[in-house]
């Protein structure tokens, strides 16, 4: 490839609390996932992070969750589609004003937790994320799983999609993210994690825990903003592409 | 006058919890102030009240409030100005999708409640609530009382503005609102209702519980949506104005 | 049998959003499912229900649900199970704070919605319930489906259990409650009701849509509190009851 | 004084977001005010800050706030006293099950941020915040400013009342805290908080910004526990305490 993304979760403050340093990630990667309030997120924290991203020539996208700041928006939960698309909605709404007073708009949306892992396998909840997408703007990209119910249900849908990777996740044999509670499912040394996404943006592959080679078809990759570390693999991450000759650039136009 | 406007509460519904009646209200009023998920409003009674605004010919104002569900955005906040302006941008921002969706656009704003009152005589929270209308989109008008300091800060920043009277609140010889704590603070009688509505559409005039002949200049009356016997009273105040020969019409263009 | 209970769930009005008659609802049952405030019930209400319930002899039990006002605790939540036991806690000790102030105390535990039905199946969040409730009292009856893994961990626990079957409910032949989408799943007519109460008290019979006579053990019998009709059919049951000579009391001691 | 007691805020952590070390605090503290879950603290928060304080042998208080989560209780909300009293009696209940489970007892209440400094001036929500308490337990100490409104309430209904100082707030000449808005209203070496602390703890006195030496009667002081570095001033300010030989002890008994 000749240019590659970075995305990260960033926005999702609350409050008080204070969740990674959106400053700092703003400063590395490529694509911003803005929460939008719903499993975190408060306005002044959207305003910044929007704000940042902008200045930053960072795109925006929506990180839609469910409506559960206590859970973090990472417990599923069973809400009907019809409810589900109203409150993408709704949460699209509200991130792109912030966008929007920053001089820019919402580019694309992804959803965030167990609303990402509910809609790899199931087509209600993936297809009420796209109905309420396309209600909102035909031209936004979905960005997901690949092979995702997600992903075709917003490719049926005439809505772009792109496909990303996970830098810091472990794969199974099958080509799926191995489960967060086993031991091993989250990497955390920079040059290992650097080393995969170079490999994963050169050629396309990942080396399953079990070491099958997967065939990985991304050319955007997360690097995971909440977590300690998290800047130092940003960086490691995209020094790694640039060293190599790969620019780094967003998958929707900025 | 030629023409009047009726604007009315709705939106208010929370999950399984009904408040008022959306339906018959919208198909009265000239004016909707659609509550925005802060202090009332999950996002389905959203979507539904806009598509019924829109159907009805009926202009989508934001109603925005503090942010408190358990207290219906009642209780006075002492909000940060600033995280004041993100609140209100959120809501806007929230709303307006469901317009967008609907066909249409937020076409005005209104607080609601504490933060009503509050922005009558507060400047920094009157402020607030402008620069997030301003930041978003500079046609917007603001709806609010007679004098207010919210309706002077929008037209200091070159925000429409539209002045509205209380249709069934009793006002004081002092031109304010009597406390709704206070007996007879609010009207029920439909047939009084109306006919003090059509005084203030004809003459300019609203009659303080001390017997003062107020001079009001509103083109615009709120119904209330929510309380017992309200679709009632914005029958018959709407039917007392057409009878007039007073057009009904909302104060921005639909 | 000589004596058999009726119990409603109350407490489930929020802030401005009234939802049910408990006033008249506690006139007339024997055992109350009070809301903790995690799908419904703010303090104020669950004051005012504990005061009514106590004034009125009628046990108070804490109806504990998943912490979604938005959805009324209907939808499930796949809360980790020591997350729910903590949730579970927090509800009971919070009601418990008002059935002491009324000079009573709580004196049995009822999920609430899609807890209540996940728990009937689910044996890691029925344990998580049982956990909370014998950590907090061992005391405590827990109220719940015949045969669910909620009662099987709450006998396991030495608790005390109840058996509880539904008014108003449709029952298929295989025991369990009709789906509720389903139509014919909720029975509206008070006379139907009432006589369904009847064989189920007195031969401990129901018959399901199929026809099949299903025997079912239970001497607890709920009458919801929250649709339209609810007192009617409250008071229809309670008559068809006392008429037979069958007396109402609460399982528990009050 | 032969004892003196060092008090800080935990439990205040809120689902995937962390603040404060609630187990360091709670090994140099004799007594924690624990959130309730109303401006702060989650069920499963609650829980383990109730057990650490317990296993520690450190008083628990219950640090009631408004129902503020994205405000965290720090911006004033101007709750009816009654529904007030229904606020704190459900935080109170909620918390004292976690301190039940423990193997204790809530000790003593606090209140939290806004309502703290509410409840200085003001009669209404003072007394709102003591009807709670005493009709929850007429044992429970009530712990607050000196002066302050609360203690005169508490005072006055019967219940025990402790005052308390902070360590690292600026004061006034007029016995008051500084606002945190000013510069300097907070203080961060913990050499010099120790030594105000000792000077406290060893002559009731502390010196104000304009240098009156106030006469402070207070055998409890306030260390936070949720700022950077709390937990350096907090050890600071013990170790000077016992260096000088002064006993530390909760003011109530744990």
């Amino acid at each position: 490839v000749d240019t590659f993304d970075l995305n990260a979760d960033v926005g999702e403050s609350f409050g008080a609390w204070i969740l990674g340093d959106d400053e700092a990630v703003l400063g590395l990667v490529t694509s911003a996932n803005v929460a939008c309030g719903f499993h975190a997120g408060d306005p002044r924290t959207l305003r910044k992070a929007c704000a940042t991203a902008a200045a930053n020539g960072v795109a925006i996208g929506a990180q839609v969750g469910y409506r559960d700041l206590a859970g973090f928006g990472r417990r599923f939960v069973d809400v009907d589609p019809s409810d589900l698309a109203d409150d993408v909605l709704y949460q699209l709404g509200a991130l792109d004003a912030f966008a929007r007073v920053a001089g820019t708009r919402v580019a694309y949306v992804k959803p965030h937790g167990a609303l990402y892992h509910c809609t790899v396998d199931d087509a209600a909840q993936a297809g009420a994320v796209v109905d309420a997408v396309r209600s909102y703007e035909k031209s936004l990209t979905v960005l997901g799983f690949p092979g995702s119910e997600l992903l075709k249900a917003a490719s049926a849908a005439g809505l772009p999609t792109e496909r990303e990777a996970f830098a810091d996740r472990a794969y199974g044999g099958d080509g799926r993210l191995v489960d967060r509670r086993v031991a091993g499912a989250v990497l955390h040394d920079p040059a290992v994690i650097a080393a995969r996404v170079l490999r994963l943006a050169q050629h396309g592959e990942i080396e399953a825990v079990d070491g099958t080679v997967l065939r990985v078809d991304a050319r955007s990759v997360c690097v995971h903003g909440d977590t300690p570390g998290a800047v130092d693999v940003a960086r490691a991450v995209r020094d790694a592409l640039t060293g190599a000759g790969i620019g780094l650039s967003s998958f929707v136009a900025v």
